[in-house]
């Protein structure tokens, strides 16, 4: 008789954008006319850099020919690839980050979850409240929690809130943790690290023997030129820190799918018998049995976004979304709204007004703007009372949705 | 402290074809004017199909539109590739498998390493021996097994030897298991299985609540008209089987990544209290959570797949390796080989002469006529005096290896 994986039973009912996806089809269902505005899921709305569709198209016209056809690639990702990586996005910013530390893959959301993979079970982890689902059920499904509470928590996890009060930054757990999940710029909060911040968690991690699950899927939004947009910019990250990196937000790459995982070379973790394991061998291990490498028509668009017209493309869709993001803080804050967020990440934390949880927040801006935003208590407990509005949308749209709020 | 996945250390060294890859390095370094053919990893070498690669121009240009720009696709693919897949590879064989059931991947080897993750850790497993290393590797790496032995074995594991006394049909097994892997037509061996035989199996699963996880990567390559190409054409086996299909080896995919999983919605495994949970929801949730779908460019290329024109150029690139397998297969018998596969598959399996082992017969080749294979011994204990060629080649370099071959 096969057995299931019952650690699946544990999760709580859908995640969170397929209820929302649920919702709104049920608002659209009893309202055919009405026009819905969606500033909910994190998803990039301009058109593909051309740099990235010429690189593409050529590599399609390659896969035309003899000569030029390729089969299976590296799993860990073309060279010319990595080089460009650790060229553009360490190398220029002091960080030593050699092309064979970086794996290319297809997505953040696969590669932040399958890092669990090499991972022991014993490890304590926290992760900061709220937080982007896939973290939490990610350990939920391979049996590294207990069972949900009815606040919606998991026994065995530690939750550090970010909430108003320390400024959306997570405080330093008292206790010792083995993994740690950061993202900044944060998603859902758009809350940024600095430096010296990022520092006491490194400083923590090497004290601890922990292991830094980095995310900085949003590091392109960054404005303030002094907020680091790897954690290796920090000293010491490198013995202790994971970092996993897209095109998703910065090329639009959302429905292209290549994002990358920095594992160094000297990263190790323990065995039983306390004897140390290296962590890039794990992970190397893993992708070649696992995976199969990613596209190479999508990989030579990934490499398009590091050359000169590229670049350019790349910088002129941050500066849009930032700009929609500039607007919305903006408007938000004249119609009376708390906003954070937003400065340097393509994300708006609002706080709910009127003591509205939520989801009632949700459903009052479908029902009177028909705006989809995202409710805050679906990342988590310290979610509650706020509600995140993406920046990712055309500037009419995002206009006109600021206007419909205004007139509620 | 973080600690490891201790069931890494498990795994025997290398992956076979990373070894493969290391001996091949060390030949042509000291051999530099040496030209090598290589008819080792099962990778296609023609050129993409004319019908994908303009799909995927069209799919290109779509994205570099504001109104034809895709970001987020649904995690499962898109409903118009999976219609195509159901209506094409299913209901016109009378498998009555719906899209929905139909989950669209980046690769069958992503897919079945992990389907693991929706099943629990007790289950009793079964591999044929010889067999595709994944799978092995996989169970492994997730803690299915035991300590590896000497003779390269894992305990714990079920090993159902397919070799020349059976005709390379494993015998059904004597014990109760509960997961088995079948690969037909058969990689590494070539070998096929009869609908008859394929019966056998299915009776034996849903006697025994089994689950066949029923690998059909070749499927394409069959030229009997008698054989099945799905496993859904056994009656029953939408009740005990997932089936993993490919577009690596028929469109020559391999290097722009498109495969599909079906999991029937009746499906079900069971939990500790014995309780039935369906194995589509957990699949459901796991893509959901875990992945994040396949380029749409690519799932537009995979569409393209199914038009006539698609159809005419898959039959081609069909013909074309099957007549690369028959010049191969006649040609080593001619030379006095022993040779199985190659009729309904792109293997040929040699019978390595002279009690050689396999790995013997690997350098052999490589230092007697600059060929590449893949010894038998690397995909299990009973592959052990075997060898494997793939019809995966230039024609020219096909009949230059046989050639090379006799004038050994």
């Amino acid at each position: 008789m096969v057995l299931v994986n019952e650690n699946y039973l544990k999760l709580k009912a859908g995640y969170l954008f397929p209820e929302i996806s649920k919702r709104v089809k049920t608002y659209t269902q009893s309202n055919v006319n009405k026009d819905i505005i969606k500033l909910g899921i994190g998803d990039v709305t301009e058109p593909l850099p051309k740099a990235c569709r010429d690189a593409m198209s050529n590599a399609l016209n390659e896969m035309g020919t003899n000569e030029g056809f390729r089969g299976y690639g590296p799993e860990q990702g073309y060279n010319w690839l990595r080089e460009k990586i650790s060229e553009n996005d360490f190398l220029s910013r002091g960080c030593q980050i050699s092309p064979d530390e970086i794996f290319v893959s297809d997505g953040s959301k696969c590669d932040s979850s399958n890092i669990l993979d090499i991972l022991g079970n014993g490890n304590s982890i926290a992760v900061t409240d709220p937080v982007y689902p896939v973290y939490v059920d990610s350990n939920v499904m391979t049996g590294r929690t207990g069972e949900p509470l009815r606040n919606g928590t998991y026994q065995g996890l530690t939750y550090l809130s970010i909430n108003e009060k320390n400024n959306f930054l997570p405080e330093i757990p008292q206790n010792k943790v083995d993994i740690l999940y950061l993202c900044f710029p944060n998603n859902p909060t758009g809350a940024t690290i600095t430096k010296e911040e990022l520092k006491k968690w490194v400083d923590y991690a090497l004290k601890n023997k922990s292991l830094i699950l980095f995310d900085a899927a949003y590091e392109a939004f960054i404005q303030d030129k002094n907020l680091p947009h790897s954690i290796y910019e920090i000293e010491g990250a490198k013995d202790c820190a994971i970092e996993f990196r897209s095109f998703s937000k910065n090329a639009g790459f959302t429905g292209v799918r290549c994002a990358f995982t920095v594992i160094p070379k000297n990263l190790v973790g323990l065995d039983s018998k306390n004897e140390q394991v290296n962590l890039w061998s794990l992970w190397n291990r893993r992708q070649s049995t696992k995976f199969n490498g990613v596209s190479y028509i999508v990989q030579r668009g990934a490499e398009a976004v590091y050359s000169s017209e590229g670049k350019k493309e790349v910088k002129g869709l941050i500066d849009f979304y930032m700009e929609n993001a500039k607007i919305m803080k903006n408007k938000l804050q004249k119609a009376g709204f708390i906003v954070y967020g937003g400065d340097n990440a393509p994300y708006i934390w609002i706080k709910v007004p009127d003591q509205k949880t939520s989801w009632d927040f949700f459903d009052y801006l479908l029902e009177k703007a028909g705006i989809v935003g995202t409710p805050g208590s679906g990342f988590g407990l310290s979610g509650e009372g706020y509600f995140r509005l993406s920046a990712f949308n055309s500037r009419s749209k995002v206009i006109n949705a600021m206007e419909r709020i205004i007139n509620i």
